[in-house]
């Protein structure tokens, strides 16, 4: 054990896309856990596109993170020291640590996680908050019916590969959405979609057309902008639109203005803005469901890895560009 | 009875906002009913804004007007001649004859209504389909409870003023949003509503916010564009909007460029279009219910009434530039 934390602290608000300078990387003296509290060692970070929003200081879903505080996020660790009597050293947990090194939780706040039966790593991701995301998004929000069209904008993502394979499972036709040759191939040959669609080829609505010859029933919508309006052109009568995430609006200093909306009036759409922490209650039984499939190997993943905490802002700039391939995550040890 | 009919066709497809020369008028010869047909003398012609989307030739949620066609509406009328056994000369009747005098209908297009319980204009308005629309809008989609706040837009229309009328009934806080005092008065005093908003008085934002102090939990969107994408602002988390119409946009060349998408996500909304004629089969419900209401003196009404089958076009053109006050109508004998 080192004996100093490391931690990334908020240093300035961005002005739209991140910068590194956003960012200062700080040692700090480790805590010790008081009665009812749990030490972790942090293995895992989990960067996520929500943490964009959380660098601003706008009102949202959750308060914003605080200029001097250690960024917000999620990561998988090993307890070190327990003085909550439900955890001992050498558990591992999910925790709300953030982008530090080490920290101190109170044990209601650390869920358990059993790496026998998945890869730790898998808690931030196809078994974790994404996978979670896709679970209820998908059933709870897009209600898919066999032999639906249900289109999932960046499809290679943490969340979008769960949702398009997690719409397989129900005989849907998956159509995916990501930016490149590379992501589209993974996401038909590796993850099973029926068709993926290049967003950067400069075709999308004639291709997307193409790709869904029946129209779309479900858009899982990941990205936004420009991406959604023009799925919007291709919606079905009541069809529904599941409103996860917004990425291509999140570093822009100016809102996307969206101009299909009438298609949501003249195709009685039913579009419904989605946060996982509102099925917080239901999460155990999501992650029952997703262990289920990836242990009947209908539920692939690929994670895309950057190596030490020093390199986390890093990471976090290059998913919100989209150049990340799957699951982003930092190795922290 | 006339020697002619008199019927107005649609001419020409508009360019924005629609002229007189859209439209031409015609004398025709009176058909004759063929067996298991009606022939109808039309009394009362209504006007709706959606009359401006079917005069495009665009794909919608029925097929557009034709050129050379009488435009299509409905009216209440007298059966002059009955070759269906369920309906006999003096019955009256609703029907989608449109903008003409009279007409032949086979007797499955007709609607008997009763014109002792209400006035036969009822039936184009508060008891047709503006009221079943407002009924299955709010009460299906909106799905206000009591103490929450209900904001209607175009709130002294045919549709706006029996939402916030039910809302009423509901225990909701009933908010209008209309153009100029004279309406806004009206939808406070004369309907009850608990606030209307002026919004051409400038200061939509800051006034809609002063009038909605918990803000917006159901949005009944007639009118969209700005007025939408200001609404958009105040709505509460887990809050519906009901996109019943966008008379904003029907004229406009260029679709309006929505903003704040962004709301949807954040605060969880669930949006949802609204095409009266998916309740088909649960009209009879509506009218019922929104009877009863009326005979309770619960459900306030105005008509704006122009006489005479040569003004149908004027009277479109002054209800989709929004200078109706109340249900339009066309008087035609």
């Amino acid at each position: 054990m080192a004996a100093l934390n490391k931690q990334v602290l908020l240093a300035s608000r961005p002005q739209g896309a991140v910068t590194e300078e956003n960012f200062r990387i700080v040692e700090a003296p480790l805590a010790k856990p008081a009665a009812g509290e749990v030490f972790v060692k942090n293995e895992w970070l989990s960067l996520d596109p929500y943490m964009r929003g959380r660098m601003n200081d706008v009102k949202s879903y959750v308060p914003p993170a605080q200029l001097g505080e250690v960024m917000v996020g999620q990561t998988v660790g090993e307890v070190i020291e327990s003085r909550d009597p439900r955890f001992k050293a050498g558990d591992e947990v999910l925790t709300q640590l953030g982008w530090q090194l080490y920290g101190v939780a109170k044990g209601d706040e650390l869920t358990p996680i059993d790496v026998k039966r998945a890869p730790a790593s898998c808690y931030l991701g196809v078994l974790g908050m994404p996978g979670i995301t896709a679970w209820f998004g998908l059933f709870e929000i897009g209600q898919p019916k066999a032999g639906e069209t249900v289109v999932v904008s960046a499809a290679s993502g943490a969340v979008g590969s769960v949702v398009g394979q997690l719409a397989k499972t129900k005989g849907c036709r998956a159509v995916g959405i990501a930016g490149g040759k590379a992501k589209c191939d993974y996401v038909v040959q590796e993850l099973g979609f029926d068709a993926c669609v290049d967003y950067k080829a400069g075709n999308l609505l004639d291709d997307l057309r193409k790709a869904c010859p029946t129209g779309v029933d479900v858009d899982f919508e990941n990205v936004g902008g420009e991406i959604l309006d023009t799925s919007l052109r291709l919606m079905n009568r009541f069809s529904r639109i599941v409103v996860c995430g917004l990425i291509a609006e999140y570093n822009a200093t100016q809102p996307y203005g969206y101009k299909m909306l009438r298609s949501v009036l003249v195709n009685r759409i039913r579009m419904q803005g989605m946060i996982v922490f509102d099925w917080k209650d239901r999460y155990g039984e999501a992650r029952e469901g997703l262990a289920g499939h990836l242990a009947e190997g209908k539920l692939k993943y690929r994670e895309s890895v950057v190596h030490g905490i020093d390199n986390a802002p890093k990471g976090l700039i290059a998913l919100l560009k989209g150049e990340n391939f799957g699951k982003q995550l930092v190795k922290l040890d």
